[in-house]
């Protein structure tokens, strides 16, 4: 059995009115001069941003604003915050928003403490040894990144790659966490969230060598939640208790947790066919990742019929350990992703994957035939190809 | 709903063989000279302290060495730690053993930083606003202090009263976690250390007002695992998952994970009733809790059916949510404690509660007749008698 490390140094703040502990944060960060990072029209509409703004007024911090980020964040936009972070002398960043906006906004910490260019972390040329701190106040419970060690970009500056690089160095200070700001969450969104969240609980549990039991309950205790919570924001997206299970699970499905005790990290296969996808065809990562599972799933399970059907027993109370198990899991968490309003094929989202398009994504996702994928099961090109077939 | 926190800065090294890592973490915290502080002979025969005094040489870190803590960690030998550390100038403390060896750690850290007299933490009299470090060498699965903000002392010096001090400043810095040195721990100590787990859970599980049902869903999804788990080191001392969920499970129990989204820390009346037992009497912390939580939940779950239906529902799988399901489940943990080999009534433990006894505990209990007991269900002088009497 391997060593492994959890390591979450940041300061949650969770609940109603959770917003009320941004100064006191702040202190304690000593913040001089803040950059303010935030996605579209959301934060200003919502008044977010200005309830901020005001905070940082009263506790005579001074600020720079910088929105604009999108969905799989871009490259150019990191650097245009570095650029910007640079000639104002920031000391602090405040991500206000989901994942995207918090990825960028850790980019954005690294490329302020670093000389050369902010994409060598991600293009594994060089290791991140510090960082300007990033504080989270989170508007989308999703993608974990206000407890994680990842940051993932988009080089739209050149070939639309989409990397990421992990580092203990970008993990958040504090994050402010307020169910309530994800009322207005349009279902499409929360529904990707949903997934997101399963998602980076299953990839894990997708693990090689050894684990430990209490690390599988705790894991399929919280997919159970977070399926059941998904389906209530469905009907009714004020429900408070439903928002709050979601939220916390993005941070504890990303942040070490559902890892400690195995051999590794997990799989995370799906992830990364997902992340080329979305970087070629721009779709929600959730969403993306609704595709590729079941594919990836169906494409395997035959050779890990014990560990799908285990699945299925503790999430869904399935008994058996047979082939027939371990295929009826991986059915119902296709069909819950469907029910959710998720696209579980490519031509559900409108992603028509011709011959050409698949070779330019197979090229990427071996680095052009440098590397093959997974620990749970191991996938070179042409198994990747299969994957997308299915998926179609 | 309240605000709730959630901060685990410690660095968690988990696995066999985690002892390998210990040289690096010194480095991280640029220690120069350590105080290693143990328990009893365990340390020396097992061949553990020479290790570790090894690593220390190896990296060129000076030590002085303090052992004889014993369970229910004395005041006495804080203040000599204290002395010795100012007089040797340590400038982090590695606590070699189980929560009663890291209690008595993080007293002497604050007590390095502090010019007055340390028990004042403990007394209520002041917060401490610093402490040297603390890294824990993990031998003993059950009190979670590894990763809690608690440190719990008991002053041999004065009237025996055992008093706790939370604060975030004495988080361990690293803990060193490797299963494997719970194996030699004889059935009767595993034992406790499996209700003392269960109880970090339950007394949060009890917490007044709102909660999140993701938590309770964590926390039962643990009991769960911990119960199998301790039944399991009970037919077979060397099952390494069996050791290493109830390692785990120690420090996510009591690292404020049981507690999120919830809003406030949870009742701690059996906790509270069981220190002034255990000052009295010397029992076992685990052995304490056994004895005190059927009387406690016997005494008020009139008044809270639902919630302990629920607890039942979600760890033992009962259905109805009425008094027997309520009473069923009290039982069901009455006689799995008992299983374990641990008292579930003072007279198991060879305690008799005189009538002047009583008296004493209950002045020290109430601090005479200053305070009351329990955010779940409040309990006044004359309940606690009622549930001491229950657990004659």
């Amino acid at each position: 059995m391997e060593i492994s490390r959890y390591y979450t140094p940041t300061r949650v703040v969770f609940g109603k009115n959770a917003l009320s502990e941004l100064g006191g944060e702040l202190k304690k960060e000593n913040a001089k001069k803040v950059l303010v990072h935030f996605g579209g029209q959301s934060a200003k509409k919502s008044g977010l941003l200005d309830k901020v703004l005001s905070i940082l007024d009263e506790n005579g911090i001074s600020h720079v604003e910088l929105g604009g980020v999108k969905p799989n964040p871009r490259l150019s936009l990191v650097r245009e915050g570095i650029a910007l972070g640079k000639k104002e002398g920031i000391d602090f960043i405040i991500a206000l928003g989901g994942g995207s906006v918090i990825d960028s906004s850790k980019a954005i910490g690294y490329g302020l403490k670093y000389e050369k260019d902010v994409w060598d972390f991600y293009s594994g040329k060089a290791k991140p040894e510090g960082a300007v701190g990033v504080g989270a106040i989170l508007t989308i419970a999703a993608a974990g990144s206000e407890m994680s060690d990842s940051s993932v970009i988009t080089n739209d500056e050149s070939g639309w790659l989409k990397r990421g690089c992990n580092s203990d160095v970008c993990r958040c200070h504090f994050a402010i966490m307020d169910p309530e700001y994800t009322y207005t969450l349009p279902p499409y969104q929360s529904a990707c969230g949903t997934v997101d969240i399963i998602m980076h609980t299953l990839e894990r549990f997708f693990h090689s060598g050894d684990g430990i039991s209490l690390t599988d309950n705790i894991a399929t205790a919280m997919i159970k939640s977070v399926i059941e919570s998904g389906r209530k924001v469905m009907e009714d997206p004020d429900d408070y208790e439903a928002r709050a299970n979601l939220m916390w699970a993005s941070s504890i499905s990303h942040n070490g947790l559902m890892q400690v005790g195995n051999d590794n990290r997990g799989d995370w296969t799906c992830h990364q066919m997902e992340h080329e996808l979305s970087g070629m065809f721009d779709i929600a990562h959730g969403a993306g990742l609704a595709i590729v599972f079941p594919a990836w799933a169906r494409y395997i399970y035959k050779d890990h019929v014990e560990r799908f059907a285990k699945l299925g027993n503790l999430v869904f109370s399935y008994e058996g350990n047979d082939e027939a198990t371990a295929l009826k899991t991986i059915e119902t968490f296709e069909s819950i992703f469907h029910s959710l309003g998720m696209p579980v094929h490519l031509k559900d989202a409108g992603i028509e994957l011709d011959e050409k398009k698949m070779e330019e994504l197979l090229d990427k996702l071996t680095n052009n035939n440098t590397r093959t994928l997974g620990v749970f099961h191991n996938l070179k090109r042409d198994d990747m190809r299969k994957v997308y077939e299915i998926a179609r």
